[in-house]
């Protein structure tokens, strides 16, 4: 299971649970594909950090429900 | 209403419907802040190449929705 992780996968470990909204500049979805099997999700912060953020976090799921209420 | 889109957006226009999903790199969304007033979504393709999704589409909405399901 893990080796379908390896490659050039950006994020290594399962990131960070939460990052506070308002330092948020953008976040960066990176579908699955050849070079890395698992789905990532890259938030650039104002202070042009970048940070993984755990895909399986309660903040991290909100934020993309958030995405689709705005639409 | 329009005031408020102005700024730094990086999207003019209501954006492409529909890209081909296999063709996606990856995707980027801006919330609204004080540079720009609206979310946005861009998608780079394979080919390096960035542009600014609808976000009314089905395309982009089911984009999203994926997003939560991969989770």
């Amino acid at each position: 299971q893990n080796k379908i992780h390896k490659g050039r996968c950006f994020c290594a470990g399962k990131g960070v649970d939460v990052v506070l909204r308002k330092n948020i500049e953008k976040f960066e979805i990176m579908p699955p594909g050849p070079s890395c099997g698992k789905q990532e999700i890259i938030v650039t912060l104002k202070s042009a950090d970048r940070k993984c953020l755990n895909p399986e976090s309660k903040f991290t799921q909100n934020l993309i429900r958030r995405v689709l209420e705005k639409m």
